[in-house]
C-alpha cells in the first residue's frame, strides 16, 4: 500500500488524533524535501521513538531571506515520497503554501532570544520563519516525538526553547550530523557545488575537527579556539566565511573558556553557496 | 474524592495525555479565577462538548499593562476551587508564574493583526500576553476544545485566529455573555462597583440592546449607530468611554453599513472600573 500523502491540515490532523486516540506515540520528522541519507536517518531515529512516524515535506517560504535561495532550493518531490516509503514513514504531510499561510493569516511565532545570534542575525527573520512553521507542523500533527538534525544546532537549540518556553507536549530529539566519508556534512545544498568548490568545502568539517582536537590536547582558550578555527577555515580555502565560533552547547552563548559543554559553529561561502557545520567538543 | 489540582506542566501534562490515550476528549476553561456564574456556565457549556473537563486558574501578568489592576486584581483560590468541584470539572490546572514563565523565558505568540484595535489599541502588549499565555495552556493541555466567554469578545476573535493560524488542534467554542436580571454583564471587575457606580455601570448593557434595537427597525447606517451608542453611553452615566464601535462580527473590522453580522462593543470606566460589553447585533 502506498504511503498516505497528507496535504491539508485537516486531513494530517485527522490522521494523527485518530493515532493517538489509539493509544500510539506519534512522530514527527520536518523536512524540505530534497531528500539525502542525513534526513532518512533522521526518520530511522525517530521510529526508535514512538509508534507512527510522519515526515513531512515543505519548503517553508517565510525561512528565506528576500536574496536567498527559495526559488532555485531543490526540490524532488517525487523521489523524496519514493525514499520516505522505502524507511517505512507511515504518513507525509505535504502541503501548499495556500494552506500554511492562507489569505489573512497573521499570527506568528516570535522566536527566543537565542535566535538573534550566529544565523539570526544574518538571517533577519529566518528563525521566526523556523518558529512559526515548526510550531504549526508540531501542532497540525500534535507529535510527541520530533527530530531535528544536530546540522542545524542553532535552528535546534531555537526549537528546544520554543517547545519549552511555549509547554508543548513534543520531545526533541536530536540527530547526529550525517557526513560523507571525508568528513562533509549532508546537505541539500551541496549539490550546488561542483568538483573544485566540494574540495574547498571540506574545509569546514575539517576546521571543526582540528578545534575538537586542540580542545582535547589541553587548549581550553576559546577565544584563540574560534580565531584559530576562522584562520583554518578560510586557509582550507572557502571564498568567505561569516562566522567561526565557540559556543555553550546548551545556550549558544559565546564562551571565553571551554569551561563546560562546548560547540564550536562555522558558516562560510564557496563559491554562492552559503554551508553550515558545527562539531561538540566535549562528546 | 476532591477535585485534582496540578501546579506544574508536567503534571497536568500527564493527566491530560493519559486522558487522550485513553481514547477521551478534553476540555479547557481558563479562568484568571475569582469565578462567577459566567465562569461556571464556560464549564457547563465545555462539559457538552468533551468527555474531561479542565479549568485552569492564573491571574496572567503578561495580559496587564503598568497601570492596570494586576496587583488588585481580585484572588480567592480556595473558593474558585470549590466552585469548579460542584460543577463537575475533573482536574485544575493553577500554575505559579515561576512556571508558567521561568528564568529564560524568552519565547512569545505575537498576535494576529486583529489585535491591533480597540483593546490592542488601548492596552499595548495586552493581547501578546493573551497568545502567548492561552497557546501555553492549550499546549499543555492538547485540548480539543477550549471554551472562552463571548463578554471578551475581541480576545475570542484574536483566539479563535491564533488557532486557525497556528493550526493548533483545538475547537474554540464560544460562551454567550452571562447577564445579571438588569442586564449588567457578569464581570471579576464588577465587584469594584460601589451601588452608584454599579447603576451607572447598566448603561453599557441599555446601549447595547438601543443599538440592537435601532438596527432590529431597519436603522442599518453603522456610523450613525454608533455615534448613538457612545451618546447613550455617556448619557447613561459613564464617566468616560474608550470606544463604541459597530464592527464585523468575524474580523472586527469597523462598519458603515450594517449588511452582515455584526458586533457592537463599548469600553468605558465607571469610577476607576473599565468595563467592556458587546451584544451581536444579528442574532
Amino acid at each position: 500500500m502506498p504511503v498516505p500523502v497528507f496535504s491539508t491540515v485537516d486531513e494530517v490532523q485527522g490522521f494523527c488524533l485518530s493515532q493517538q486516540k489509539a493509544g500510539k506515540t506519534l512522530g514527527l520528522v520536518p523536512t524540505m524535501g530534497a531528500l539525502h541519507k542525513g534526513h532518512l536517518s533522521l526518520v530511522t531515529l525517530c521510529q526508535q521513538h514512538c509508534d507512527v512516524t510522519l515526515a513531512s515535506v515543505y519548503v517553508n517560504p517565510s525561512q528565506f531571506g528576500p536574496n536567498e535561495d527559495f526559488d532555485n532550493y531543490p526540490r524532488n518531490f517525487e523521489q523524496d515520497v519514493a525514499l520516505l516509503e522505502s524507511v517505512g514513514v507511515h504518513g507525509i504531510f505535504a502541503p501548499t503554501n495556500e494552506v500554511m499561510y492562507p489569505h489573512g493569516f497573521s499570527c506568528k511565532v516570535q522566536p527566543p532570544k537565542i535566535a538573534g545570534s550566529l544565523e539570526g542575525e544574518l538571517r533577519p527573520n529566518h528563525f521566526q520563519g523556523v518558529t512559526t512553521v515548526v510550531a504549526k507542523l508540531l501542532n497540525a500533527t500534535r507529535a510527541d516525538v520530533a527530530v531535528f538534525g544536530q546540522k542545524d544546532y542553532q535552528q535546534l537549540v531555537v526549537i528546544r526553547q520554543m517547545v519549552a518556553d511555549l509547554n508543548m507536549a513534543t520531545r526533541v530529539i536530536a540527530a547526529p550530523t550525517a557526513r560523507q566519508s571525508d568528513g562533509l556534512a549532508l546537505s541539500s545544498r551541496n549539490r550546488y557545488l561542483d568538483a573544485d568548490q566540494r574540495e574547498r568545502a571540506l574545509s569546514l568539517s575539517r576546521a571543526l575537527k582540528q578545534t575538537k582536537s586542540a580542545v582535547e590536547a589541553g587548549n581550553i582558550d576559546a577565544r584563540e579556539l574560534a580565531v584559530e578555527l576562522m584562520q583554518n577555515l578560510i586557509d582550507g580555502g572557502v571564498d568567505s566565511a561569516d562566522y567561526a565560533v565557540i559556543a555553550d552547547a546548551a545556550t549558544l552563548e559565546i564562551l571565553e573558556v571551554v569551561d563546560r559543554p562546548a560547540v564550536a559553529l562555522v558558516a562560510a561561502f564557496v563559491g554562492s553557496t552559503r554551508l553550515i557545520d558545527n562539531l561538540l567538543l566535549s562528546e
